[in-house]
């Protein structure tokens, strides 16, 4: 029987376990992106065109396409040089095609049948997402690129929400109520997944639907957001969001090559990886790790280094269909 | 039978003619497009990136396009602000399928296949091409964009010329070996239709393709480019490019209305209207006129006031399709 697989993210941990899940067969798959990106090429044409954050989308788009290499290329290619430097092709893609139908979720559409994308991708959101965090001290960080690169444990997380009325797009709810299956995250936990569960409305229609909850735990911590936590504090800090208990957490249990580790903590730090503590029937630990070596580069659109510790598609993918068969 | 057609030119003439070809019956089309333009957004493009000129190559894939409408207006659609300000989707587009294929005439190819072309668009050469005129007192005019506003008749043209070697492209090679008609033009003389025949090769092409050409006389003069010329002048001139007679002369014999040709008059002064002064069996007479009233109006990209005398692409299409019938 056909099942419908609807995950929550955004970005690169999205665009990996899509690339697995989309092989599946009898499933049908729905991306829902997070809408709160506000850095790179991405905040330039938030700023300077005020269009929906068009880079989580287009990562999805690109890992569901069934076209041709060059099309997924194109999509990805960043200029380099003048006023169009910076950006990528897909982001300015679905720019365009938000002045031109002038609806952000109908361009993703359009930009969906010319990618020949199996499967859906869908905005959490079509309000512009204006994500806020309030530390303990008072003070407010305004969007997730101020977010991203703060020091949220040294100040304290007092509450990360919208500081505008952001609801959830009707066909993000629709998807949610009739999954058979919902899979939260990977990715980075408070810009891209979080961002996710604190629209107005996603609490409501998770506690509606019938779907079994996945959790795939990081496999790393990231510095100063979640340092130091443990499987237990991911699952607990998720059912917060979420009212609601997850039926499955996935937890890494392959252990990264020599290699990997030390280049992941030349930039982020010893003791990145997840310590799994939990003792409970929920708990589904596999080998999910990507074998393939990530050098530390750093990444002009995020200013930051990227993480090299990346989950393994097909493994990912394997993993989830022992869950549901 | 099916006959292959072959237009030569590129820009609103060509895009004009195509839109009517399109629709005739057993009639393949191919759009040879020239590569001179280094004006708007296409010249920042050139200037910025070191691509070929995507801005005819875009009008003639619109014409031809058998997408949807929403995909034809992505083409069009031009960026008000930021960056991106100035530069239509569609050279965008061709700009980076030019990057990731590394070929400016395979993107072209990707593009039609995004755009669903009926028929083929093909650069007249994928040299990069820098057209110049040698004026009579010895001064050299560099670029399309800087001939577009000279006056040529004032300081006479003494040649029309690239500087450097700009050679045929062979898929436009065998289009004219293979063409049963070429029509040529209609379009700015200078700037579209001359700087496909002067490309090295072009010549030689036309010498051996046996091919029924049409040449369809401009409606309209240009100031201090063809300002005063008649149909004679242009037959005579664009022969010498040739090397060869043109076997049909195009003209038309429609006035344009009071209002049409005030408009006109009022940025392009009076007696632009192209005068039929020859007696000679290859003219074809016939209404070709769009009795749309184009409003004067000021284009960013071009930084002229652009023509408001244009081709019915419906009465051209009909006129073209009595010839070869």
């Amino acid at each position: 029987m056909m099942k419908n697989i609807v995950t929550v993210g955004g970005g690169t941990g999205s665009y990996t376990i899509l690339s697995g899940l989309k092989n599946l067969k009898d499933v049908s798959l729905t991306a829902l992106v997070s809408m709160a990106d506000d850095g790179g090429s991405t905040g330039v044409l938030r700023d300077e065109l005020g269009v929906l954050p068009p880079g989580d989308v287009r990562q999805c788009l690109v890992a569901l396409s069934e076209h041709s290499d060059i099309m997924r290329k194109l999509m990805n290619y960043r200029f380099e040089n003048g006023g169009l430097g910076g950006h990528n092709f897909g982001n300015i893609l679905l720019t365009a095609l938000e002045k031109v139908t002038g609806d952000f979720a109908k361009g993703v559409e359009v930009a969906s049948e010319i990618m020949k994308v199996r499967g859906k991708v869908v905005p959490i959101t079509t309000s512009p997402a204006e994500l806020s965090v309030l530390l303990s001290n008072g003070k407010v960080l305004d969007g997730e690129n101020e977010i991203q690169g703060a020091a949220l444990q040294e100040y304290g997380l007092e509450k990360i929400f919208y500081k505008n009325n952001v609801t959830l797009n009707p066909h993000a709810r629709d998807a949610i109520l009739n999954a058979n299956v919902i899979i939260l995250g990977p990715g980075n936990y408070y810009c891209s997944v979080i961002p996710n569960l604190i629209v107005s409305g996603f609490k409501e229609a998770i506690k509606k639907s019938k779907a079994k909850i996945i959790f795939p735990v990081n496999l790393t911590n990231k510095m100063e957001h979640t340092e130091n936590w443990k499987v237990s504090d991911y699952v607990r800090d998720i059912e917060k969001y979420l009212g609601k208990k997850v039926d499955f957490i996935l937890v890494n249990s392959e252990k990264p090559s020599e290699e990997q580790r030390n280049y992941y903590e030349l930039e982020e730090g010893k003791g990145v990886l997840v310590h799994d503590d939990m003792e409970d029937p929920r708990v589904v630990k596999s080998h999910l790790l990507s074998n393939v070596i990530f050098k530390p580069q750093y990444d002009e659109q995020m200013k930051a280094t990227r993480g090299f510790i990346r989950h393994d598609s097909e493994k990912f993918t394997q993993c989830v269909n022992k869950i549901i068969t």
